[in-house]
């Protein structure tokens, strides 16, 4: 899927009849419109209107063997980045070429091909993102390479990607004792995999990332999904080993102990969804996510817990056009933050409880 | 019309001939370029060329029942807003789907619909703003529905929407004793109706703002339009009665006293235009406005006028190219402001009178 | 060319089928992504991947005799010009009107008709542009004129634009003893020859700005290409005499002497360009390029030399897919910066010497 989405409800996009590029290229205007009823530790805060996701997309076969894709948000600040020279607004502006019908050869800024099926979604369709892909770079630039097992459905990605958008200094500041890398890259390893016609998936990855000279980050990400008639089932689990925190998690905690950047620690992630397709027009779905957050102090030899950050997100979709990807949404979606007995009282945490009702309209438009 | 604007003179968009999608979207680039002259005072200051207008449009029907806009200005900087989360830049994002031939609803970013044919017109066709439309927010996050009565031409709509793109503190800091609401709505009513075949149409529209808790702002926009053979007149008279001065007009004045945000203020407007078509290719016009400023200061019990803006815009507009929407201009865009005694005394305003005389080019230009 | 290019290799754009509009208009996006290596002083100092140009385009017949170009570029701020009043990041926003077959009037945002073929080319066909390129406003608002002499291919091209986007304090600050113009403008004459069947080409142009009263800049850029059959030579003979230093080169310089703008400066620049056709496939090409930089010191009468720029590009270029312009390609860019006695003495500059090696992929996509 790769963030990218179906045009009818569970279709694939039908290809409206377009001549050459016409029929081609899809222009697509993501977006998900939700009025939100915000409560935090149980009082009502605010309700407002929001366009919780506006992404204009345009991509298809340009020519033949030669693919496009580009996608631009309206909900970011437009400024070009240190590293990559783009703005942050655009998630992707690439070039894919295929050699042959099996492999596939990319160029651009592009989405890192990570793991699981939260990431792999269209962002519209997530309602709230867990720790580790909300506080993650995305969108980087760089090159990859795919490659599909001949007669299967099994797919192998591999990328070399910056590892960030900004510089080492923009992001970290000084650090005593480390030093900026010549190469800060990300090396990203992907599985795509494929059982019983479908009904299991998987996308499974591996990343190297260095952030500094000598120091790296080591990202799993494991995804995977069951497909039963009427019942979809995707779990991922999500490991990060941070020399320097990338995620910046942990750092704002530190903070009140004066690091600004901590080091060696260590996020764990669970996410679950289940879909319910009651019926072609209703769909209903509860996603669960865990994520753990561990600090290696400097004086300790082993990763202390600090946090538990849990999300709870029941929900029920409408579909009200036949054969068209708008859905209607009900949600209700919580966050729970719960801290150990170390960061309480050694960096002054306190337990923290908020969620939203939210009721809005999801659709990947397609609009040329 | 509602922004929206005609491909040939006088002649609605023929829907160019494309297949499925590529016949029901527009892409336009709605553009103003001019070469002005500008005076203050009666003295000549400068020269320049601006594009005083640039914005982007894609609309239309992506699905039968669906529709969308999205229209967006490079004359503007791209900055998500804390309330709506989306770029200021973006007038319009916004999906409605009519699930009878006599009923719409709405869902995104949209232009608030108030009345008067001055805020109505596609803002290509507008020299200068009267001062209610140009200190307002406009395009405002939230849903609508419209309703069309069976076998007329008068249509009715209801809006509920954020009343702000930023939030209370980004717009009026702290005011002692005000406290900001948990949901600062805008409810807009809007009555279009035609009569004697279109010879007589309205725009008629009051709106609520609950700007704060126990602060309210009530607006009323009514707009006549009168279409002869030859002659088009257009008259809106606007009302807006605000208890936190939302416009900043009279807390530009009132800031000299060390008052940031005025209280209980009162705007009203009078705008009226004169086309009168002399051939196919000419079309020469009259804009005349005025804008009144009240304050009911903090100790008195009435209100007290503070000035008067005029504005006066005669001009003349050619149409070089037969059946195409592209006109060259030549205008005199001049603006007065009177203060009163008690602005000028109290609040140490002066009298300022400034014009320029303006050509150029516009065309909301349909590009695909 | 103007800044455009061909879809196939030496071929021009071939309209897709598209009915009306859709087989007129292109969208376009000009991409060239590199992997670079870059080195400063013979030392290895980083590597990473970026967007070196990211600009959508569109542009193509509106109307019969009506065409539109807008080009936006998405590796620079979005900030509206205080001039101009449209974004910095939009190169390009304007209309043409083709009175008769040989007469083309223009108006908008375009680009500046300097002489040249190295900003003649499209962008993303420049691995690094000459020092006068680089520093000036290419991207102007205003007026032009075009004439095809009858039965030739010679073009004449007058225009009237701002001389800047940024007003004079923004640029230049205040200086002792300037005044600001009322209109400051440039004036940019142009004459695009073709002389034996296309072999001989001639871009030459004068431009005159007026910076501030009494305070003028003239450039001269004569281009000249010779196109034989499987080698293409190109130079550029640019000069720049500058009573204001608008490039800032210079003022750069004398900072360290407390002159914010240096006044008097002169830029001469020669350009050259060898590409040799070694087959369908494959183009080596060579750039060369040298700019000097002189000041006339406020107590002399004649110019010094403070600064030669050389700059050194060999480079290859692959075509991997058949009549299609995407081209692979590999360049060392380097750049040489040696300061005269006088530099290094009066204004304490010293010379340094920065290269990087650059693989990447360069394509005008047409997207639509």
């Amino acid at each position: 899927q790769r963030q990218q989405d179906t045009v009818a409800n569970g279709q694939p996009i039908i290809p409206v009849s377009k001549q050459s590029l016409l029929s081609n290229i899809d222009m697509i205007a993501n977006m998900q419109v939700a009025f939100r009823n915000e409560f935090s530790e149980g009082t009502y805060q605010r309700s407002r209107f929001t366009l919780e996701q506006f992404r204009l997309e345009i991509k298809g076969k340009v020519h033949e063997k030669v693919y496009f894709r580009f996608r631009d948000r309206y909900t970011r600040n437009v400024v070009p980045q240190s590293i990559d020279n783009i703005s942050r607004s655009t998630d992707m502006a690439y070039l894919r070429f295929d050699p042959t019908p099996n492999w596939k050869i990319y160029a651009g800024k592009m989405s890192a091909d990570w793991g699981g099926y939260e990431f792999d979604a269209n962002p519209i369709d997530i309602y709230e993102y867990s720790d580790i892909v909300e506080y993650a770079d995305n969108f980087l630039a760089g090159v990859g390479v795919g490659y599909v097992l001949p007669g299967t459905k099994h797919e192998f990605t591999l990328q070399l990607l910056n590892t960030r958008t900004a510089s080492f200094y923009e992001l970290y500041d000084t650090i005593p004792g480390i030093k900026e890398a010549r190469f800060p890259f990300a090396a990203v390893a992907n599985w795509r995999g494929s059982f019983f016609n479908g009904k299991l998936n998987t996308i499974w990855s591996y990343s190297l990332f260095r952030e500094a000279e000598y120091e790296y980050m080591n990202y799993f990400a494991l995804g995977n999904q069951l497909n039963l008639d009427k019942v979809k089932l995707e779990y991922d689990f999500k490991f990060s080993q941070e020399q320097l925190d990338r995620k910046g998690i942990v750092s704002g905690f530190t903070e009140n102990i004066d690091i600004k950047t901590a080091q060696n620690v260590r996020y764990v992630s669970h996410w679950a969804k289940v879909d319910v397709r009651v019926s072609d027009k209703v769909n209903v779905f509860f996603v669960g996510m865990l994520d753990d957050a561990f600090w290696k102090k400097p004086t300790e030899s082993s990763h202390t817990k600090l946090r538990q950050a849990w999300g709870y997100i029941p929900g029920l979709e409408v579909y009200p056009v036949k054969n068209f990807n708008l859905k209607v949404f009900g949600a209700f979606i919580g966050r729970v933050y719960k801290y150990t007995e170390s960061a309480r009282q050694d960096l002054g945490q306190r337990n923290t409880d908020n969620y939203r009702i939210s009721v809005g309209v999801i659709s990947p438009l397609v609009i040329l």
